[in-house]
C-alpha cells in the first residue's frame, strides 16, 4: 500500500499529521538506515534551530495539504 | 478537543495567532518533552538569527490561514 | 487596538511596510523582552547574511499582502 | 528522452518521487561530476539539518506537482 | 515618490530588476546606515553561500511580481 | 536582448533550465566580477548543503516558471 494514497484528510489536523510525514519521508527515502536516522534525532531533537527547521518544512508541506482540501471550507 | 479545529479566524490578528501555534506545534510533536523545550527556548530567544527563522516559519504558516480565510476580505 | 486590523493597504509601498510589520512581530511575540531585543538587533544589523534572513520572511510576508490586495490592480 | 517530460503523475506517491527527482537534478547539473556528488552524500545522509534541508527542497518541488496534478483530485 | 509605485513592469526582465530592489529594501529599512551596508557588501558578495541566499529572496519576490504581472502572459 | 525575454518555454525540461538561469542571474547581479564567481564556484560546488542551497532558490524558481506555463498542461 502507498504510504500517500491521498492528500485529502478528514480535518486539519489529520492534514497537519499528514505534513509532518510527508516532511520524514524526504528525510527516510534519502537516508534509509534506520539505526542512522534514529543517531541523527538526537541531534536535531536536542538543537532550537534544527527544530525550527523542521517547522518550517512541515508548513510548506501543510500548505500543499490544506490547499489540496481546499482548507477544509467546511470547518 | 483537535488543537486545530479549524483555518478559519474572526480576524487577521487572531490567524496570525494561529499560525504561530501552528509553528510551534511541530516543534511540539518532533520533541514532546516539555523540560527540554523550556531549555531549547533560552537558546532561540536569545539569537538574533533564531528568532527571525521563527519568524519565516510563521510567514508560511500565515499565508495559509490568510488563504484560507480568504484574506479576512471584508476587514 | 489590533496590531493588525486589516492586511488591505492603499499602496504597495504601504503593503510591503506592513510586510515589514508583521515580519518584526513574530519576534516580538516569541521574546517579549524590549531590553534582549534591542540588544540582538546589534548583532542581526551587522551581518550580512542575517540581514538577507530578514529580507525573506519580507518577502514571504509580502507574497500575502500582496495577495490580499489583488497586487494593488489598479496601481 | 527528456528527464522531465511532464509533471503530470498518477498517484501523489509518484509525484513525491518526482519532487526528489528535481530536486537531485538541480544538484547534479551544478555539480556533474559523479565521484564528488558520491562523496559529498557520506556528508549530507549524516547529518540531521542537512536532511532537513534537503527535506525542505523536496516540499517545494512537491507543492508545484500537486498543483500540476490538481491534488490528484479524484484520490 | 514612492520605491514602489506598482508591481507592474512591461517586461519579465524589468520585473526580474523590481524584485532585486525589492530584496535590497528590507535590508536598506533595517539597516539604514549606507557605510554599514557598503561594508557589509563586501561579506556577502564573496560568500557563495551568502549570495545563494540573496537568489533565494529575489526569487520569492519575483514570485510575487511575476504573479502581479499574470505572468506577462503575452510575451 | 533580454536575458528573460518570456517565462514560457516548450517542455517542462526547458522550464527547469530557466529556472536554474534565473537563479545563477541573481548571483551575478549581486556580484558581476566572473573571477571571483568563478573561484567561488569552487566553493558550493563542493559543499552539500551549498548544492542543496541552490537546488531551494531552483525550486522556487521553478514554481514560477511552471506556474507561468500552466503546468504545461497538454504534456
Amino acid at each position: 500500500m502507498s504510504w500517500l494514497p491521498s492528500l485529502k484528510t478528514a480535518t486539519p489536523e489529520e492534514g497537519y499529521s499528514l505534513a509532518i510525514k510527508m516532511s520524514r519521508m524526504a528525510v527516510k527515502l534519502t537516508q534509509p538506515d534506520d539505526e542512522i536516522r534514529k543517531r541523527l534525532r538526537a541531534d536535531y531533537a536536542n538543537s532550537a534551530d534544527s527544530l525550527t527547521m523542521v517547522s518550517q518544512v512541515v508548513a510548506t508541506n501543510f500548505q500543499t495539504v490544506a490547499q489540496a482540501n481546499n482548507y477544509w471550507s467546511q470547518s
